[in-house]
């Protein structure tokens, strides 16, 4: 079960390197370009969460190179919400050059850490709210 | 009356563009990094400030380019001081190649802000204070 | 005369700072998007100059901040291209925050500089070409 | 058998974000940088690599937080390269807080594709003999 939202952006000229291609660093970004404009399209983004008492830092990052982007490229991330069981929040990312082929795929992992600091062991009840959301809405496929 | 502190900084690999040289926006780095470099020496970084319930965004900035610098260049940066009786901090820029060259001169302007986020019109008395001690000090030239 | 382009953008998480503001330097990648969307706008851009054996390095950039732009903000970039005698690209930057007051004006400067790596003291051919088009087209205001 | 570079580097104030903590996108930064001191240490170098033809892009790259690192924070990375048949370059990464704390683990993997662009599917000639060079140094442990 999980959500999918694919969204285009543009490589700028700052994002690449001597090779002429995409610093592999900058994927990161187009990584949380993706995870917001899920969020704003779901109602899940960063000031959604924050005005439920929580931040969710990422505890873990990864990113597969399969082909280069250039500078001026538009490119298309796929950025997925799988469902799980546990307090956290796994995305997963595919992202495509202009000619439609995989250029990476990448996954990030966020907990919930609530203002007072602490780690949620659970899933925040406002979270489960907004996954019963989703699967009322019929948004999960 | 200016005082000077003098830096060093290597060139980063994804600071530097498809035509191999520095991409003008990570100057503005550069510069933070020579301010800060000279804050901690001086007793005037940005937690030092914080402390004494200002924070000095910066309101102004300006680079001027002479010669690209190139990835792996150890580059040298002077970050000048210059005392001033408004109520803004004044800083000046100059960055050298390996070669000693001048790559290029720059300037910021900071005001200081309160934290009931006021702007100060008058100088602080501990910006007084420090300036006092620097000139006791023999720090201005 | 003047032609001015309006482009939209959102702010990123990873462009704000401690002080829950956009940190000053990403004022100057703000400057490129506007210059580049100018660039494919009206044909002007990195890879139409390279095309025609030049490449553009900024000599001159500032920037005066009037009021901070926040994380999520989407906000607008007005890019203007003078039209001046010099050898040289000028373009002027303001910076509008949602509710369409003026968060910054700016300014860059670039020069011509051929494959050969030769600064061009004349206005390269394809360049008054292409103003006098943007003339008989009556983008010029 | 593996060779490990310690490294220490400063954390930057735009390399932190509105929590006060260092965005996790720079993680990859601090990677390149240790990378880059471990490859001037050993004589394995971008620039190096270069010099025998050869680019050696990221294929892969993944990082684990442990804990945050804050603005100011004086911090050590652990570089190390770890022996293997493949054709490949593996780094490991492990970034220490100012307290010696673990901050986060890390890896890369980079792949040799020559200057005509062609990947290499053997360890090319250079790669090996510097290999064999770091064993008769006894820099292996």
């Amino acid at each position: 079960m999980k959500i999918t939202k694919s969204s285009e952006f543009r490589v700028r000229f700052n994002e690449t390197d001597p090779l002429g291609i995409v610093w592999h660093g900058y994927y990161i970004t187009y990584f949380e370009d993706g995870r917001e404009d899920f969020g704003r399209e779901y109602g899940i983004s960063y000031l959604d969460i924050k005005s439920h008492g929580f931040v969710t830092p990422i505890v873990e990052s990864s990113c597969k190179h399969k082909r280069p982007l250039k500078y001026g490229d538009l490119a298309r991330i796929e950025t997925t919400f799988e469902d799980s069981p546990a307090a956290k929040m796994i995305y997963k990312f595919k992202i495509f050059n202009p000619e439609g082929e995989l250029a990476c795929v990448g996954k990030t992992i966020q907990v919930f850490v609530s203002h007072e600091n602490e780690l949620s062991l659970n899933t925040p009840k406002f979270f489960a709210d907004w996954k019963a959301r989703m699967h009322a809405e019929n948004n999960f496929k």
